[in-house]
């Protein structure tokens, strides 16, 4: 339900909202989409926090501050912006006379602005405020309002799949799933929307995108970073629940679902439950656990995990998981999907690779009596945005010999600097349309399928920091490409 | 029959030796080759011609001249090594008397420089000398040596089937086909054999190259030159003969061929013999014949080829064809190849563009309101060499758009500059190989398709200099892709 844009008049409650996903993210993309036109004219932030002595005034002080941060250079538009969309109210708990007076303090606004009643809630709050958040807002119906209500709920969306449904429960007792905006900011990105445009747009992938032409699939979410100073809270974590579950889900979803119905929210996000429960169990012969030692990144030096500050001296978190998956339906059935993701890797990527079966007779005479190469396609995340087909070309000279080379598109050569997504993704929310948004159904299935590798003790393999892994990732990987 | 270097020490016998193939192609080839040590260490040319006042020491003058304005700065080298190994013969006409001579000749050579006998017969010659040349040769048991013995015979080969198949048959007379080498220089080219390379070296391409996933494949062959000082010669000619029965007639065969049992001549080249006796008849329905009126080319004011030298004020010639030709066989039924070549078009480029489907929803709203785009592959002959691939990507923002771009791979990005072709072609002469060499019943089933248009009366359509030619080939092509 595209809205125009003057029905589209809203307002938007921030909870956590001098906190640093505000700071970093929602404010700058808020702002450039204002100052860019793509906001509803009659547009409201109502920032929610803790934070004694904060109030209006030090709140827009404080968003043009991190405005500033954040490189916008044009004083006057910014603070003028800030003084006149941006309010704030101090909450200190979740307390009925808390949000009573929230609530009040709401319809004051509105109604000051001329405000339809139209309200997102937005939860920018560590994980365990959201359930008692939500409750709240439901106790104190500031989800029932003269327009729409709408949730919208950062990651992680649970700790496991018992937590995940205790935690739709409790959403869905207060707000129906068509006013539910579970975030995974991966689906803003230009370029993982793009595999939507790449498969559906163009006949020629689509032809050959399945089981007939497809040898195996590798999903790659590589960091280069290491825990650092989200030690203590990587604790608590673990690759599995920071990026396997969702991030590295939501790749594997749109890299193997059938084409949508329609291209609306409901029959793309279809689609991708029923790639997550079509796939096949995960046995431990094919998760690999890993945890980065002691390594160099480049030049420098890096401690191993167990030596950052707010982890423990023995601890088994797992700072890589590499996965083979594999999706048992008529598409899919015997393509490997290999997914795997890892802290402190030897670079940042992220990226899908796609490698269609190698020829069926060697013809030619290859150099340097290599093996017949299989025509890859790499569809690039970050920080290359783009996708590459690799294929034989025939080198030139009188030999008919053959090397491999790329054909490549970058984004950024044909489209300038991307956006973060986060400004995608708040255009789409005041918009009400909720494909780039993770259904209830979703996260299940998610959870459903990588959860009981939380419960499971996997051999954990020290892997230097700055390599790729531990070896035993890259031969569950080779296993499968060698046949 | 890959013959070892040592082996390989062989005489070249070029008649027409001092003619502009030799000066401009042949000779630049063959000391680049020897330059860069990829010739036979024993290695001899005798330039044959007519010529009063020629010979060895003016001949190898004129060659070190012809290489210096070919752009070779070596002098040193390059004057000893046209002492060392040219070496001239004048023969004034096809008697008996004057083979007999140019035999002994020969045999002096091969006794005074330890040659084997291995002999190319290299007929750089006006076709109407390619006959009794062939025929002399045959006469006087040239053909015949302790060696092995060559026949190289440039383009055209015939002016029509009668005509083809009559060389054929002299040519047959005194070789076998084994030692015959038909020259189209286009299959010397890197990117021309690198149609295989691309076909059946990468399995990606080869599973969509049918009629399951392409719509049209078009040939394109410009040239942006006019007959110009070559209009007595371009009356006799036309399109059909200099360009429709040999170098497309090679791109057609190389892009629709059938996979080969192995990568060699005979297998490769039966492969494309069955391309042209698949092809259906042409009808006057599927073939436009132009001739280029005045027109400009860039700002530069250019005449119309009846307004040439050396052409009839009323000329028929046809400076344009193309024609829409059906495969009838399995892989290619229904999908329509668009061969087109002319002169004074547009720009010089040799091209072929695989057309794929487009996809059979359009899920996806298109900038512009434009049609669904269909993906096509565009290997580029000349002049970049190299090839791109067209497919659909979604535009960035919040908006879910389609664009058109291209994935590109160039040649000479990769490998530097490519060579004319002609040294491919020599080596493989003299390493016995016939894989790039057109073989008879190649050269009379591209007469017996094409060979027919030569008789039919078509309407010529004029079109300004400087354009794509004719509107009616647009329109022939245009109705294929609209479907």
């Amino acid at each position: 339900m595209p809205a125009e844009k003057d029905d589209a008049a809203c307002l938007f409650i921030i909870f956590g909202a001098t906190g640093d996903l505000m700071r970093r993210k929602l404010l700058p993309a808020l702002f450039h989409l204002s100052e860019s036109g793509r906001l509803p004219a009659n547009f409201h932030v109502l920032g929610v926090a803790r934070g004694a002595g904060m109030n209006d005034s030090k709140f827009r002080e404080w968003a043009r501050a991190s405005l500033a941060e954040a490189g916008f250079k044009t004083t006057r538009i910014r603070h003028r912006w800030c003084s006149r969309c941006l309010h704030f109210h101090r909450l200190e708990d979740e307390s009925s006379a808390g949000f009573r007076a929230l609530g009040a303090r709401i319809g004051a606004i509105e109604r000051a602005h001329g405000l339809p009643g139209k309200r997102v809630f937005y939860l920018a709050l560590p994980p365990q405020a959201f359930g008692p958040t939500i409750e709240a807002i439901g106790n104190a119906q500031l989800n029932r309002s003269a327009g729409w209500t709408r949730l919208v709920i950062e990651k992680p969306f649970g700790r496991d799949l018992a937590s995940a449904c205790a935690l739709n429960d409790l959403v869905h007792r207060h707000f129906r799933e068509q006013q539910v905006y579970r975030i995974d900011h991966y689906l803003g990105k230009d370029t993982v929307q793009n595999l939507l445009a790449l498969r559906f747009g163009n006949a020629l992938f689509e032809s050959v995108w399945n089981r007939e032409h497809v040898q195996s699939v590798h999903i790659t979410v590589a960091e280069d970073i290491g825990a650092e100073k989200r030690g203590a809270y990587y604790e608590q974590t673990g690759a599995v629940r920071d990026m396997l579950q969702n991030h590295l889900a939501q790749l594997l979803t749109l890299t193997a679902m059938e084409p949508p119905a329609a291209f609306e929210a409901d029959s793309i996000r279809f689609e991708k439950i029923k790639v997550l429960r079509a796939a096949a169990p995960l046995t431990a012969r094919s998760v690999v656990f890993g945890q980065y030692a002691a390594g160099a990144q480049g030049r420098r030096k890096v401690p191993g995990y167990r030596q950052e500050a707010g982890v423990a001296r023995h601890s088994t978190v797992e700072t890589f998981v590499a996965v083979r998956l594999l999706i048992d339906n008529w598409r899919w059935q015997g393509v490997p999907f290999f997914l795997r993701t890892g802290k402190r890797l030897a670079q940042r990527a992220t990226d899908i690779a796609i490698n269609f079966h190698r020829t069926p007779v060697a013809l030619f005479k290859l150099s340097g009596g290599a093996q017949p190469h299989c025509n890859t396609l790499r569809v690039s995340i970050q920080p290359d945005e783009g996708f590459a087909l690799s294929f034989d070309v025939k080198t030139p000279g009188d030999q008919f010999a053959l090397e491999t080379r790329r054909m490549e598109f970058r984004y950024r050569d044909a489209f300038g600097e991307l956006s973060s997504g986060y400004e995608t993704l708040l255009l789409e929310i005041i918009e009400g349309d909720q494909t780039l948004f993770v259904h209830a159904d979703e996260s299940i299935a998610a959870w459903t399928l990588f959860g009981p590798l939380l419960a499971k003790k996997f051999k954990l393999h020290l892997y230097a920091a700055g390599t790729w892994g531990p070896a035993a990732a890259d031969r569950l990987a080779r296993a499968d490409d060698s046949h």
